[in-house]
């Protein structure tokens, strides 16, 4: 077989093995999902085409899909929401694909998600309108690319711990990310952390498992 | 002045402004120092020499040091104990300055700090006769340089948040820690983010907010 | 002509000239192709698509192919076999593609091929359950994309010398390869050594070189 | 010998040429200082140490320093100030050495400026208090290392042009100041342009022309 | 919605949010269009295809197109023209693109612009034939890619301030404008600023502002 | 008009302006083209297409086409030949394109060039069988792409002077003929310069230029 | 304890831990040093300055010391000598230093070691004189920095793998070893595996390995 | 020994070996010259102190030495001057040492070279009243730092091949050289090729080859 899955792996770390689709055929992926769906668990394939996702449906109608996100899911298990909210803020329009693979795993893990899109910094006062908002949440993630200043700004301003998601919107010297990263790594704001450009999935993993602890 | 402290921003954030040593004359940091003695908040300096700490204990006789984290704390208020603990995994002795200024961080700020040293990839066995110490922390700081795996490997025996701690130690390719940060944005577990190279004090911080969630 | 076959070369280091087919038109692939043909040797094309095979099947009908590794066999010679093994373990479905190009390769040379798939340190313990046969071989060739961290793990529990292949697997950060390349070079473990991103081929050849010894 | 004075540059762009001492003999500055003290022209000499201004001091007793900016001046000609004022805003006190060396180049060139300090983004309040000040500002230059993300927070406040000036403060990634460069060229306000990394120098000079038309 | 407007903005700085099309949805741009429409504020759309220009025209037919910029422009309101006028100055043929969308944001926002094309440094004769344009204008414009020399020689020939568009044009070591950029920002001419690579609205607005003041 | 050919320019350093066809419409290089027809100069456009070339045909039907280079050559003005001549060494077959086109540029500039093909590092008797030749000519060009080690090796060999060019064929930490670069900018041999990555264009002018002294 | 020393690592991959000294305190190297004096290992140490091999020889008098390779061995334990040899080819005198941390390193380990000094490509005669002695070995390492071409000329002419070892001698655009590293990684020779800039130690490690077969 | 001198390169390449004293000991460069001493050849040591041109002095006491360029120099034998001479035309002040160098190269090697100091872009007269003198060399050196504009320029003024040397002067994005390499590499003026960043001694030697054609 071409893998093998890590069953055991909701036991240990909390979370079922997830199907990162970029760079597979089709063909492996729903050999992965069918040796899953013996098992009780909920599913989540990212970086999924539409293409995919019909392919899917054919072994599993339930299959739904999330076109802004790239993200097909298939609930076979009630999850306990968490008592508290993740804060999900956007710098720009562009960055709502990144924000949305954020969001439906966090939503799939049980957890309720409060978006707050385009309140980048050149237009703070956005930002500000919302800050109830996401003070009231138990841990925040911020998707930006360009400058990637938001997660600083938003960092100073609340005292939850903040996930930062650079992504590849931009162009020229903003090297596919790497400045949006590499801001958001050299943050003055103290509670930031970051994942890889482009890893809403990261970021809403982590968000769920702080809001549950 | 040469600086606007923010003292402002422990009702903010949840904790006060530190000061952060490196390219700071003494004279500025001393000066920075007396307005927030004016305060009552526990103080936390990094990247401190042993001289300027001979400084700072002249305004400050309870002035404390660690010579491996180069760091000084001034202990003025008590802070409330999480129950929890933060569990803090180092690869190999040289990555312990970083790691240390992580612990110092933490323990400033009132939490419980589990130090599990030397358990690198090379030697694979000595994280797992940890585990348990490991796992049983509600928050995981991994310091390591060169590779940069162990983040990885723990994140993918514990459902508690990673938080990975890249280092400089290493040479030729390592490119000053560049090597240990790229494989820890890439880390194919899913719990891991991620803090600037070197930055223990970022790490502590942010393992401090989680463990008091 | 186009190219000069350095027909002398299996003389030389042991193994005949291979054709690597990027960046040449099928006219050049052929060209090379008939002057080898004219001599006993075995040959080896990779990175050839399924059209090219199609015309070298023209010219040459017992021409193999195989998709996985996109690479061409052309068997005429038989070739000893060392009494020895080679372990190639590969860290996710994505890697499969180099680690097939470097079995591939190995197997034409002469040599039996143990793969082990699908073993990345997120879910460590499928390495573990391995370990007997990546232990038993003579050499072990290591696959790995992202954090690129599975060499330094094999290489801290074999006595065997472990050639690593950083793949291209990943996104943003990973930098198409450099992320698990900077990885391999600085592994901690000592008996790593080092091919460019995606060569499965030469992984194949060195290992084979060492398997004959 | 070794420099030609550009003598004529006064006439052609409206200042004179500066000494750029960092790299040269203190010999090879006396001689350009000497050729340029035959003229009626204001002196500016960058990048000089205490010990260099002492040997400048020799030949011209009133010379001036500035420590802090590392810049020594020779005032011999009036210059007529403009009837606006350059607002310099500064991040963290680590970048006040960049920032003074701004304002000496533009104070000489008989501009005035007023300095606002230590408003980075982690405690943006601190630039709300001041944004009277800097918004009355003909032209703005703003001062910041790590993330660099001050000029996009001011850029979307002001209807001003912002010049912005990366530092060389920080630490790991970044990478002596390239972060903050990155994050200040892919601003997402957009009245920002930017000068070299540390080049205090290079944006007092703009900011006075800018503030002269 | 997908976005917040800013509606607000050309009350702060002067001017209106403008539309960056790349990485938007056709649907998400003719969502931000609607929300402006409503207003009476010039709009300017970039990066956009005649494609999307073609969608655009059916709720706005006196939308405008500029092929060379890929820019669309929707005339609502007069705008007072200031005296003076930016030159634009490009070094080569390649970089008309770039230019051309500096010249469209300039000429939307009110001001006169003066295109002075293809006096790239290895035929330095021609930018010398075109010097007194240049003199006169209030603000310079340089585009230029390959080794992005041209910026250096102009900011030592005038006494305005020089904005410099580093472009991707180029090959190789030219690394999709990095050189360019570097030369730029490593200018030994003193009153040059960069924007970031292929920016040519931002130069286009900064240089109206300094138009404007 | 779209560009200011420079028609000055054979006088001034004895070549007249070539076209770099790349990231210009046909629309422009035959504008520029037929500026050229009216002088009496041989025409070199570079980084053509077929289509581009029948374009040309259209209004120019002596124009030649060389596909392996990708050149369009008019002839118009016999060039007296100097006596000597250019050797052309080539690493491997991938190279041949950027090979070709510098002996297209050298050829039409009156040269005779001497092709060496396919002889790399990997098989070094193949240039040894060729090293008359080499040493016979008056300037000597080296093309290779990955390592870009043929260079040092033909520069230790011979007393004339050696023009390296990088290409881009190689793959993964080839980084696009970056490795390639460095090598030769690095060569341990003292008579090679080096022009940029792909530039055969570069490399045939120069070596004409030589074989002219 | 700052250090868990890896004591059974010998058993598990043949060789005992080796101290790499560099970022460790002396008193790190001697508590590390003690721990392992209890057993009966031959003990390398690397990277460490004559005043520390003083401090060492205090409590083991028997330690030796290498002052080009900065190398300390303490030889307690006789160890079985292979038949075949290791050829160690150097390509220029100032890269002995990293040559002989992987001779002391396979001498330690009980290897013999031919080696071949200064046959840097530029004089590639020297190379020939003794290519007897490089096909003899059972494996060879290659050392060399600048361009990094000798591996590969290496590599084309032997049948037995070669360990490439870059180093960072040379200068500018060297970039501390990278263009060595690079070229070494894109070797158009087969049998080629690369480690680490500057290390020595590791390539003499697997080469023992591989001799050891 | 720890070097093989290669005394039959003047037969091979027309010149002797020359001593890269940078990372030698002073016994290695000792060592080498007394070999070098039992020839009749003139001796060049680049990159020397004046502690090692003390030591040299003892064994070979008429030897020369240039502080501004580190290097030290023998002659033993007469060599015969082409007619022609090399110009030398130097960007800043501060470029000075690495023009030295190749001007002391080519000297040794028998040539006449006329130098042309300070006459960077940023006042581009200062080159155009020295064109006449650069216009009658048969090859001429341009040495620049920073934005590395000066090649292109004089480029596109001559004849005759330029050979470009970048230089490390400047700070911040210059780093340390590489923006000045990637200009010269990018120039738009065809007849420039480049050596590798402060290699005066390079391109001295390349020029005196095609000084002596
Ligand atoms: N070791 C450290 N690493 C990273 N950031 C730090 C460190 N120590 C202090 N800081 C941060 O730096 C800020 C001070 O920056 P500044 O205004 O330049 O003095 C503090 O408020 C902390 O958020
Ligand atoms: N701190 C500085 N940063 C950047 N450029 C400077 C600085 N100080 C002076 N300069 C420029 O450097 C030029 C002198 O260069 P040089 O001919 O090498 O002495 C001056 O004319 C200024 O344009
Ligand atoms: N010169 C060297 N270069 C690379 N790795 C080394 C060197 N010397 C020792 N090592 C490795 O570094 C490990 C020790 O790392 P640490 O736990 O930080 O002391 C040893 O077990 C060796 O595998
Ligand atoms: N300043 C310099 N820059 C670059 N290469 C040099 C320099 N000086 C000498 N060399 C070269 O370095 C070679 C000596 O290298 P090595 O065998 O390491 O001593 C000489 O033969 C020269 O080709
Ligand atoms: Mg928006
Ligand atoms: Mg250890
Ligand atoms: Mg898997
Ligand atoms: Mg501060
Ligand atoms: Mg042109
Ligand atoms: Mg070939
Ligand atoms: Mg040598
Ligand atoms: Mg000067």
């Amino acid at each position: 077989g071409c893998a093998k899955v890590d069953l055991h792996r909701e036991r240990r770390v909390g979370y079922p093995e997830v199907i990162y689709c970029a760079g597979k055929t089709s063909g492996q992926v729903t050999a992965i999902l069918k040796a899953m769906l013996e098992r009780e668990v909920n599913i989540l394939a990212t970086r999924a085409s539409r293409e995919l996702y019909q392919e899917i449906r054919e072994i599993c109608p339930d299959a739904r899909y999330s076109p802004l996100a790239g993200a097909v899911t298939i609930r076979r298990k009630e999850v306990k929401a968490p008592p508290g909210y993740i804060a999900l803020v956007t710098a720009g329009t562009s960055d709502l694909p990144v924000a949305e693979e954020a969001a439906v795993t966090a939503e799939l893990f049980g957890n309720r998600v409060e978006r707050i899109v385009d309140v980048g910094v050149a237009g703070v006062h956005r930002l500000f309108f919302n800050l109830e908002t996401i003070r009231g949440a138990r841990v925040v993630i911020v998707v930006a690319g360009m400058e990637g200043a938001l997660p600083s700004l938003v960092g100073g301003l609340v005292d939850k711990p903040v996930i930062a998601v650079p992504t590849s919107v931009g162009y020229g010297a903003s090297f596919h990310g790497l400045s949006a990263l590499l801001a958001m790594l050299n943050s003055c704001a103290s509670g930031v952390s970051v994942v890889n450009i482009d890893n809403g999935y990261g970021a809403g993993y982590i968000a769920s498992m702080i809001n549950n602890l």
